[in-house]
């Protein structure tokens, strides 16, 4: 197959993306976006994904959570095969990055205008989805569209939960429009493709033009609190205090260097951060009284998270021994490691060998709807390369050239599942 | 004199204050209050003041920024004589107790009150004064109006400060009804004794009365800020990353450790901490990449504080060094440590004697507004006990009983230079 993508109609969707919730960062043309779900910057990113999918000839379908898919029929396929679906999701964490999300979602839009403009014939639908906040910035854990879908999270959970202004899901996706009643259901689809961005530098440090992820980390949040006593600073004595973030400082620590003893121990590929910390009651002249932290363990050895996680625990049992603080400890958000499809990991290497590009496998460290995808059908994730690894910033880039470059192997991808020429 | 205070009557007053800003603690009977200035809550704590002082014929002024000063002149006094002044303040930290500033305010109105029903013939009139934004919450650094009355600020810039939600000083006063146009000038003053609860346990241990102050400590606060590298925390390896918390949790524990070391070494009252910290993005799975810290450090010997200001700045650029981030440090505030007068301290002492009230001399952890009056004019500063030295937290608690026993002896200090017998 020819499939020839069009660079400057996706790079025209991205740029267009990325002005909803844009954050100036500098000169060099780099820019970021806060796109929190239910945000007016959110709605207007949905409103022009669902007017570019129309224009595409997509029938568009919104389920109960706000996952937007759009399904192109062509007259060659059977409107009752299973589809096969592509994408990814708009939503960013505050002050993110314009690929992140974004490049799967409209790669794959772009994936289907230039089958259809090849003259392929698909045999089954194929379908272009956007799923409700994958980041977990607004509204709790992540990959929570795809997590609805596919039946791991309950909707009506779902739709309850807040955000810091007190909102519920539901509440946002009737404000902005976008609380549907068609089903978006991944069992239903006979395969799953999602690009993204990679996050790292494999890609950049072989010069590969795509990834085919072979595993997908495990992930595990954690929250925690850590209690002293809210004081003045100034009236009393050093050894009078019980001081939540001097505390708080030592677990940061703790999560740190188990991570890395990991790292050097047995598996290079586990991390361990402390992301949120926040201070109560945060004012200059108080000895702080109260801590909460969320922390981030993820590798593509189970065993290897279940290690940082115990020395965390233990962090907390050793502070309120020596400091007197009182702790908890939830872990609200856990994941096994997930593999994806080798069936479709192989598509999408003769696919990119079809296009000339130079592919190489890798693992996720980062987790992906594909992730939640993969529990009801066959998934495959595909990675693009990120300039310096960089990501979750305004600094995150991959060239528009190398955005065209995966977007022709995953539309290569695509139509192999499309065709089903067994 | 036989100055008897009406304990029932000074109880009233602070609890009718303690319900502006309420926060509620536990079912004990203690509360908090969150009193920031320019809030609904400190406008209604201020009406409330200036009922009262009109209430017992004290003629009310406004200055500038808000201090308010009721002064009472007999028919006794030299309408034109020196006054002697006594107040606190009304503003509080957030979440903070209801008798750190009120105590001290409603303890002046209640000590002019007892001083004439007792048929105490002053010579001199009598001040009630309550400066604005002692505590620098919500516009700044602390002492704000004291500062402004005493010449050490300018009131323009005072003003124009700006809390976090970017309205300014003026902008905030005028809409409570607070910017006026009156002289509040403490150098006209003949005297001014602040009293205040202790906010640390040497009155407690002691079983004493009331405190007289010898010295103020001198304070400093520093602005930090830590820059590091936001990044994905999946998909940046641990050896890839430059996370901001880290290293300000190592900050943190430095200062600390800077200050346990002075402590130990030469000066027991030396303190540092490290108060607010915020966390730039502050999202779960992003690596942090900026932290803003702000760090207080007091002692009654300056030595002692820079000796911890080093250690603080030492440590930044160790971690310039180790860990590639990249750090600021500025000092926005500084004072030296104050003596109080003697020749008030003395009097108090025979107030205390007079009244059959046990006293000590000590020192004081905390900034107080008689600090800036003590550079205009002869200053005094006593403490009330605080239940196990806790405040700045809605737990602080003095006795209502300690209360009056520490207005006793204020009111019979005051009388002393109100009736000047020279």
């Amino acid at each position: 197959m020819d499939l020839s993508v069009d660079a400057d109609r996706l790079r025209a969707d991205l740029e267009a993306n990325a002005a909803f919730g844009r954050v100036e960062y500098d000169d060099s043309g780099k820019r970021g976006r806060t796109n929190r779900t239910g945000s007016e910057a959110n709605a207007a990113a949905r409103d022009r994904l669902v007017e570019r999918m129309r224009d595409a000839g997509l029938e568009v379908a919104i389920d109960g959570v706000g996952n937007v898919l759009g399904t192109w029929t062509p007259d060659s396929a059977d409107p009752a095969a299973a589809p096969v679906v592509s994408g990814s999701h708009l939503d960013s964490v505050p002050e993110g990055g314009i690929f992140d999300g974004p490049l799967g979602t409209y790669a794959a839009l772009e994936a289907v205008r230039a089958t259809r403009e090849a003259g392929v014939e698909p045999t089954r639908p194929v379908g272009v989805v956007s799923f409700t906040e994958e980041e977990g910035a607004t509204f709790g854990n992540g990959l929570l569209g795809s997590s609805v879908a596919t039946g791991e999270t309950d909707a009506e959970a779902a739709l309850a939960s807040e955000s810091d202004d007190g909102e519920t899901l539901g509440e946002a996706l009737d404000r902005i429009g976008y609380r549907g009643d068609d089903a978006v259901n991944p069992a239903t689809w006979a395969a799953f493709y999602e690009l993204h961005i990679e996050q790292d530098t494999v890609l950049e440090a072989a010069g590969a033009d795509a990834g085919m992820v072979t595993t997908i980390t495990g992930i595990t949040h954690c929250d925690v609190t850590i209690e002293g006593e809210a004081n003045h600073a100034g009236a009393t004595a050093m050894g009078d205090r019980t001081d939540a973030l001097a505390a708080a400082s030592e677990f940061v620590l703790d999560v740190e260097g188990a991570a890395n003893a990991v790292v050097e121990e047995s598996s290079a590929s586990a991390v361990g951060t402390v992301g949120s910390l926040s201070v109560s009651p945060n004012a200059t002249n108080v000895v702080p009284g109260r801590v909460d932290a969320e922390v981030d363990i993820r590798d593509v050895e189970g065993e290897s998270m279940e290690t940082i996680v115990s020395e965390a625990r233990e962090s907390l049992a050793r502070l309120e021994r020596d400091r007197g603080v009182e702790t908890s400890f939830e872990r609200p958000f856990d994941v096994a490691p997930t593999p994806m499809s080798d069936r479709l990991r192989e598509g999408a290497h003769a696919a990119a060998a079809d296009a000339g590009r130079t592919a190489l496998d890798l693992h996720s460290g980062a987790a992906h709807d594909a992730m939640r995808v993969a529990r009801v059908t066959d998934a495959s994730l595909l990675f693009a390369p990120s300039r310096g690894g960089i990501s979750h910033s305004p600094r995150e880039w991959t060239d528009w050239a190398d955005c065209a470059a995966a977007t022709e192997v995953l539309a290569g991808a695509l139509a192999r599942v499309a065709v089903d020429e067994s």
